[in-house]
């Protein structure tokens, strides 16, 4: 173990784990990218004499945010074409806007805008799933950001591969690529049922064993999607899922608004992960994630944005506000999803989705060194009762001051300290002349 | 008419009127309280060569929003007790906190937090409803601050009054203190059915007539409300109010999550305004307002954040996107309640509600200069494919950079004109001890 380098001081440490607890005039002390000890400031600054010592007296800090399910190259279209039915949304303006910019580049300057928007509000990891995942992976480490990025699967040809054969290959060549990466690994990213054949699926679920990685997959986003399945299927899409032994504890499993109880204790018991993404549900009118009732029976719910073109932001704040708020008004239960479990949804139950529950998600000696500190003493979260109530219900994400991941200071006093705004605009205006000509 | 002193010089100026106008860089020249014109950048500049320029190159304009529902002084009760169901909640934490505080003292600084929160997030008029209107009154004056002060009506004693000739004679009096005042009106604002007799709603329909003034009521919050009505009364609330002859343009029914075809109906054919609080009816598991079967019927639909007891914030940039996302998922069609409509239902429609559609709400020449500039090249808003959806689905209340209340600059740059943060943080920390300890 290195010696303690660095000491954050907060206000109040709010560690995810133990459950709900809130210290005050704690501090957090980290060796290299590691969490080493949380103890009393007056403890710290006696023990700890030779670190360096960063002040934050009017800040809660706490676990990274965990962004579990994003497409963020498409921060590029944030706002291309709102308020209309999905299958329009997709045919007549996603998809062919796609067509006319898909490549590295525009996957490489999506993902550098999406890395700034995440990081300025507090979100040190994400799980990706997009095409072109060697670009996401090599810009992610670029960054210092974490990820875990999926390789996608469809069976259409795409910029990134033609055939099954190719897709495969490809992918699991981008697996072998960043192999042994700290900061960022891989998942295998089938689409979703409806796009993905049974064959493909088997040898997904094998590869997913071999590599030990998770299976990142759009399942029962919508009540379309489960009568489809019944109809071309005889079964809903979790049923062939489970015929296919893909529910276990390695699928991640986003959306999910159509649960019955037997697929909600089927998901408790078999270690599924469900990633609730309130707003783009909402958005895309795709219908209601049981959020209380999954919590209810013991499954690992974590939260994502979805991406930006049907969201339109990647603020995982914001997100998990909404997500405290829809489960209280769907469950009709005012007690429902409180702010200490809506902070632990933001953090702790996406680490453990995608699979690094031991090693990111709260702070706790050991773990990676992924901080956020958020000053509480602006006026919109005045005054303050309980830290962990206005962190869920009352925090804007542009209080976030300080971010770390694995120990490296990546927001320093609100400002993105090795990203240049500027440039990063000046792309992003550039994309969007070729995103919307037609 | 006064001459052209000012000219702000916009990126873009979003008047609401014609609906969903988009006017590229455009100015809005102004003549003191007043809006006189609004003309492309270079007309104005050959036009108004004396009038003082402001420069808002990166900025969308648009109207001061109006929250049309609130409980300001309650501002200091933000986050104190979350996650319980209404009645313990009422019971149990918020009405013994009142006990201890309530009064002149305790209603004057948090008015004066909630105003510096509105300003700070582009809300430039409210819509208020809590004790000692007279405090509230004096205070919005005092900081220029456009507000229609709730005359409160309830069947119990309280700090205000005790019986009801008391409710209705200083009620009376505070109308007539503040008679002629040009930021500050005043409502009638019975608690809620089950909360007022027959009696007093006929003598505040009554009042209402005579002084031209609009009935502010909370109106079908839940179920329970309907249901206990039925038994005592025999008929729903709705019922009851057409009864009582309180169905007409000048009601501001709040909430209003309970409605049948015949009520929604009857509200469009009277000429009620229906104020839906998204975020409160969420995290108190009140229920689902039905804003687009409103809004379809032709329902005069405004939006409010409710206090900040219960949401916990006044913030009308979010409360708008909540409730744009929940309309499109509880009416199950992506189409719902669309970005243009979100920003007209936040500004022109409040304004229709509170009676101030003639003054306020639009940028329209001979209307008041409630104006708020929002920076729009922030990278969360980056790229602009159309800055309407942009501040419907992702513009954060922290990128408002300048705001104008009747042609005053109430927020420069990011930082309120006059007022002290440092004194109003303060203040919010002492009142925090005296309301928490018990």
């Amino acid at each position: 173990m290195r010696a303690v380098d660095k000491v954050l001081e907060a206000r109040w440490v709010i560690p995810v784990e133990p459950h709900g607890a809130v210290l005050g005039n704690h501090a957090v002390a980290l060796a290299g990218d590691t969490i080493v000890e949380i103890l009393p400031i007056t403890s710290a600054r006696e023990k700890y004499t030779d670190a360096h010592r960063v002040e934050l007296s009017e800040h809660a800090l706490l676990p990274g945010l965990v962004n579990a399910h994003t497409h963020n190259p498409m921060t590029l279209m944030r706002g291309m074409a709102d308020d209309l039915p999905l299958m329009t949304w997709l045919q007549q303006h996603i998809w062919p806007a796609e067509a006319r910019v898909m490549g590295p580049e525009y996957v490489r300057d999506g993902v550098e805008l999406a890395i700034a928007e995440m990081l300025r509000g507090g979100t040190t990891c994400c799980n990706e799933n997009y095409f072109f995942p060697d670009v996401q992976a090599a810009t992610y480490l670029r960054h210092g950001f974490r990820a875990v990025v999926g390789l996608p699967f469809i069976e259409f040809p795409s910029a990134w591969a033609n055939s099954r054969d190719e897709y495969f290959d490809k992918n699991l060549a981008v697996h072998d690529e960043f192999k042994g990466e700290k900061l960022v690994s891989t998942s295998l990213a089938p689409h979703a049922p409806y796009t993905v054949a049974d064959e493909s699926f088997a040898r997904i679920r094998m590869l997913s064993d071999q590599l030990d990685i998770p299976v990142h997959l759009h399942l029962h986003e919508t009540a379309q999607e489960v009568e489809d399945s019944r109809k071309l299927h005889g079964m809903r899409p979790f049923a062939r899922m489970q015929a296919l032994g893909l529910i276990d504890e390695r699928l991640i499993a986003v959306h999910m608004t159509q649960l019955t109880e037997a697929e909600i204790a089927a998901c408790a018991k078999a270690g599924v992960s469900v990633v609730h993404c309130p707003e783009s549900n909402l958005k895309l009118a795709s219908g209601f994630c049981p959020a209380e009732r999954l919590r209810g029976a013991g499954v690992n719910l974590a939260i994502g944005t979805d991406g930006c073109a049907s969201n339109n932001d990647l603020d995982m704040f914001g997100e998990t506000r909404t997500a405290a708020l829809l489960a209280k008004g769907v469950s009709a239960d005012a007690s429902a999803f409180d702010a200490a479990f809506a902070l632990q949804a933001a953090t702790l139950n996406g680490a453990r989705a995608l699979g690094l529950g031991d090693r990111i998600g709260s702070i706790v000696p050991g773990k990676q060194a992924d901080l956020v500190a958020v000053r509480m003493d602006a006026l919109e979260t005045q005054p303050v009762y309980n830290p962990v109530s206005q962190l869920a219900y009352a925090t804007g994400r542009h209080q976030v001051s300080d971010v770390w991941i694995a120990g490296v200071r990546k927001v320093e006093n609100g400002a993105l300290c090795a990203i240049d705004t500027e440039a990063l605009r000046a792309k992003a205006q550039a994309w969007r002349a070729r995103i919307a000509a037609n």
